[in-house]
């Protein structure tokens, strides 16, 4: 497993840093399978935070992530 | 994985401690797949404890948590 | 993944101490999907060992948790 | 769990750091059981960044990665 | 996730250690649902390794371990 | 989880140097439930790299490993 690195000049923090800034909605697939879809809020050392369509906040933990991918402005 | 940091000033902690005073019910969703439902009673850097709806004090270790919803008051 | 802590201190730690202390059976819910109930003899670092029903010591992985849950004396 | 080091010195992270250059198609399992494949755009300490066969960029996080695959040019 | 020790004073690793020198079968249960059996031959910092009823050389990674369960002598 | 060590001296990481050295047809099974059989490239410390019978590189991550079985030179 990743030690990660909440470092802000890594290019990963930076473009989540730059989905929040553009409003990007963004896809998180999860270790569980499950698909968390929503506009993210903010990012700290341990979870990514993000209101999906229905407006829920929904607060992934970052061990959690297999992969995010941009959807659309 | 992520080596987590318990660090009271993060916003990942604060929005628990938050939960927490505000008497917040909040889904976790599991690695194993399973959902607990509950109010927060206390966390630390190991675990999240909660007091689900038949009172019952389940101590859910963070590794394991994919995510979080606060649901209501 | 949670870098767990075994400071004594811990609510976390103290909680699984007092199981010990006073008996209690404890429900663990691991990543595998497997149910662990019995009650503790002991932890570390690592690990944390009960007993069940038949009386056999299963020593159980912190990593492997993802919730406890206390049942009765 | 691995702690994972970005060395650029290690054989793993050149050999990534090969695929960029080299523009070769590679295939990700992760722990979800997904096949994520396409081309290496970048990597950082926490992820692994590719484009696959629609274009979409996807962003692959270590903690997740089973094996990894280079398939052609 | 746990930042497992390996220290020999540690009752997790002390009890490994003395189902070596007691040729104790130990079960092992492991995150991918697998169930190992068989005699520890060694242990150190990232493996335990045993030898199964066919006489074949496991080496089971700790990080995929559950739990573990002293069979016999 | 485990962080685990690249450390040269122990046992774990001298048995698979001494699997490349012997060119011995190694099993690794894994997290996913993926089973990787081949011949050990390379290790460092965040992956091993081996070569199929289809001579395929696979490089796999320390991090989704479940055990190691030496089949056969």
């Amino acid at each position: 497993m990743t030690t990660n690195q909440f470092d802000t000049g890594l290019p990963s923090i930076r473009q989540v840093q730059n989905w929040i800034k553009e409003k990007i909605t963004v896809e998180f697939r999860l270790m569980t399978g499950d698909l968390i879809t929503g506009r993210v809020f903010w990012q700290d050392h341990n979870c990514i935070s993000v209101f999906n369509a229905n407006n829920e906040q929904i607060t992934v933990w970052r061990q959690a992530i297999a992969y995010m991918k941009p959807l659309s402005n």
